[in-house]
């Protein structure tokens, strides 16, 4: 019999490369792997012949498994099947969830080892020439999501507009107006703006404007699936901005 | 000759299997590599023979060289050379000046890729056991530096505390007592409160507590490196907070 074991693995954003090593050797090792939705299948395709491959994921926005039902199968996977190597999308203890799922496992006596993996609400901002911090543009980050678990706004999304921080938001994609709104209250109606979706995928699409045009293009132009807003003087530092943000200006002339 | 050509990659927080496999591919085919101060040389060991490897980064709170110096010689090392890779600790965008050195070549014509890496700010507090977001704990996470370019402490630092984010300061230990006064002045005195040193490294550190007692056995057992400052709910999940916690309540009884 197989000693139980879970490694918690952050496979990255999207782009297969951008897998840790460590992650990879999990992989390479595992009896089980319970993944979500992945740009790809290269990184199941690293696991050993006869490794046991379960989806778990969201796709479209719908969940495939409640919660409670993947910390379970996990456990069962690791009693049945030796390593288990959970694989989430981005990093795992970013809205990741992966806490509730290494307690889960340690409560059942199960061993387990943390990989953080690259975050997306770091890095396909970065992959599109934005940095979360830069100097003269922004001291400091902070990432968010739109609404809380009883549907409302978050309170710290109300703060937010007040700081000087590069604001980035998850699952917000569909209340960008409201939160635009935000902004504009606090006389930050020019402050540059990028929407993201399906970052570091090969239908990767990027918008870029300021807080009071974003809204109603992404709107019009957007798919049904998730995104990241980033808000902050530090997006006017994306390469394409100025072109961007003046082109718009010309034709309103 | 060579066609110049700058990959910029984060090496991550320490331990060299938490690069990525995209970064590792990258230091396989470098002609030279400028790197900082490494937890190991085992990165270092991954490139090819002959390829030049330069030493430009800080050490002990040292700058050994100026960042316009090391702009210079990316620039002068691609024309001589062929592909730079510049590896930095972390994530070379997050209070990593990435940006400007990517701007620098640029504006000399040479052509730049960026591999983001496994930022230290995230993922320390994660090996430690606390994630910086965690359902029913914290919704959102904010990265500030404790001060600005002329020495202040920053603004966002005096919002930070009446945010509901887990809050992650860096290049803060100097100040560690001042930034728990503007939490204390706050009513969260019993927030609890973590302090990591060498992160990911065989010397690591860590304290726990709560933003009332933490500060001054910080002082008295910190070494004069850096550190990174977690305060937060999530801080409680660490694997031994309430033993930590419990423990020094009842020496003072």
């Amino acid at each position: 019999m197989k000693t139980p074991f879970l490694t918690l693995v952050g496979a990255g954003p999207g782009d297969p490369d951008l897998i840790t090593r460590k992650g990879l050797k999990a992989i390479q090792s595992a009896d089980a792997i319970l993944y979500d939705a992945l740009s790809s299948d290269e990184l199941l395709d690293e696991a050993p012949a006869g490794c046991v491959k379960l989806f778990v994921g969201k796709r479209a926005g719908c969940h495939y498994k409640k919660q409670e039902e993947i910390n379970q199968l996990i456990v069962d996977c690791a009693f049945e099947y030796g390593h288990v190597v959970r694989l989430k999308g981005g990093d795992p203890f970013v809205f990741g969830r992966g806490q509730e799922e290494i307690a889960f496992a340690r409560e059942h006596g199960i061993e387990t080892v943390t990989v953080p993996g690259i975050s997306s609400c770091i890095s396909l901002p970065e992959l599109q020439g934005v940095a979360p911090t830069s100097r003269g543009y922004a001291d400091s980050f902070w990432v968010l999501t739109a609404h809380t678990r009883d549907h409302g706004l978050s309170e710290d999304l109300l703060l937010a507009p007040k700081s000087n921080a590069t604001v980035i938001i998850l699952m917000g994609l569909g209340r960008l107006d409201q939160i635009c709104a935000l902004w504009n209250a606090e006389g930050k109606g020019n402050l540059p703006a990028m929407v993201i979706q399906n970052g570091s995928r090969p239908n990767e699409r990027c918008w870029l404007g300021t807080v009071n045009d974003i809204a109603p293009r992404v709107a019009a132009e957007r798919d049904k699936g998730p995104g990241i807003i980033v808000l902050g003087a530090t997006v006017s530092q994306h390469p394409s901005y100025k072109s961007a943000v003046l082109s718009r200006l010309s034709r309103q002339l």
